[in-house]
């Protein structure tokens, strides 16, 4: 039987697999410099860091070994935004609560030395993410390591950051007790096909609740909304490719929409749907 | 860093996504009811099993804890004949030895526990498997562990099995210290370009060497030829696509080929090759 990690593994590759997910690098689609086999060689690095969080280990050393391992491929950063949702869901299943109470709590349990892991895992690997908010600049994370000391001084536990970081969409799971992310899982157990299809037709649902964090962060948030809300009018395949190609040609990459994603095939997996 | 058995993994996720590999599944291509997502999954599952190699296990546990993993998914066999390649192969790495004697000395070193082991492995997934050689029906493989008792009764280690099974190209690289695995590594190594599109032109000229085992076992020995052959004269990945079309539609799949793919990128990314 595969366990919390081996699934959380295998939801990194699903995700990528499933296609159309327009702008993304998926099945049927390679971006310049980041392609296919960097997230398949980034999921298998990953998984150290998944199994030790099944183990026990705290979430800030299971998320930097997952993000270190990750980065041994020569693409840049695949799934930093996803293991940053798996570490605690595969810490919640192995407790035996995969639920949002479940991973609440592991959330709220988190210590300033799972900040500091955190911190430390942007070191290992090139991060799209916007600037800090007001009067965080000492937390920004693009200072690394060099945040701890902030960190320790303020008594901020992982928790605490991520409820600074309201606009992520990541952090807004963490918070909230992963609302999306479990909605989602649902409509992909109730979806009917390969699994790979279902997780294409999710991304596509998720795109269409909300602005793209990352689409955000790089483009702005007029493109933000143009992508959020043409996804709700795409109808069918066909359209979803069409505009998939539009994407790609423009350089606009939804990547917190994937994260959601593999987060979601990650608890229908563990829930019992199968591959 | 990526040990072997972390290696093995990708290897056989790279294997299914290079693209075109005549008559397989792969990242374009799937089959009526044996899908890209069952090999994701098979490699996934497989990884426990290439970790207790990793480990130092007994090769014939590594390889059946390997294929009951592998098995957890829908499609059926997905890799049962990558990992017969790659169990001694992750064991020569672990040893410091990938070469043709590194991996010959495993394959001598094997037990009749061993060869019980790769017996029971029959237990847990459909494998298309050719008749038994004339006087061999106590050993035919079908019988699982049936057979544990006759390879008791005639001492037979797991390399003395495969020596009784030179029709099959995975148990002619056991008895001759994978030949055919490490001169695709080399190729795979020398050649350029993303290593997905190196797997798939390794698969062609591996095809292109002799008839593929399964091809022959499943449409007999004219199709055997006639595929090997016709691989022998596909100039252009264009021919390539255009002829993987025509092998889908005959049903004819060449997965003995896939496994020395898989088994020769397991040598390329240990020897540094980088996705």
């Amino acid at each position: 039987m595969r366990g919390p990690a081996a699934n959380a593994e295998l939801a990194l590759l699903l995700e990528v697999a499933g296609t159309p997910k327009p702008g993304n690098v998926d099945r049927r689609c390679d971006l310049e410099t980041l392609r296919f086999e960097h997230f398949l060689a980034g999921a298998v690095g990953a998984r150290e860091g998944l199994e030790l969080a099944e183990d026990g280990a705290p979430i800030g050393d299971a998320f930097e070994t997952a993000v270190l391992g990750m980065s041994e491929q020569s693409g840049g950063n695949t799934q930093f935004g996803c293991l940053l949702l798996l570490v605690p869901l595969v810490k919640a299943a192995t407790a035996g609560d995969l639920s949002p109470r479940g991973v609440g709590e592991v959330c709220e349990s988190t210590t300033v030395a799972d900040a500091a892991g955190f911190y430390r895992a942007f070191e290992h690997v090139d991060v799209a993410v916007g600037d800090p908010p007001k009067g965080m600049d000492a937390l920004d994370v693009h200072r690394g390591a060099d945040a701890v000391p902030t960190l320790r001084e303020r008594d901020l536990t992982l928790l605490d950051v991520m409820a600074r970081s309201e606009d992520d969409a990541n952090a807004r799971e963490w918070h909230e007790g992963f609302p999306r992310t479990f909605r989602a899982a649902e409509s992909i157990a109730a979806d009917e096909g390969p699994i790979t299809d279902r997780a294409a037709r999710a991304f596509l649902d998720l795109l269409a609740e909300t602005e793209d964090t990352l689409v955000r962060t790089q483009h702005g948030e007029t493109v933000a909304r143009e992508v959020w809300q043409r996804a709700g009018r795409i109808d069918s395949r066909a359209e979803a490719e069409e505009w998939a190609d539009e994407l790609v040609a423009r350089g606009i990459n939804p990547g917190t929409t994937a994260d959601l994603t593999a987060a979601a095939l990650f608890v229908a997996l563990e829930r019992g749907v199968e591959p």
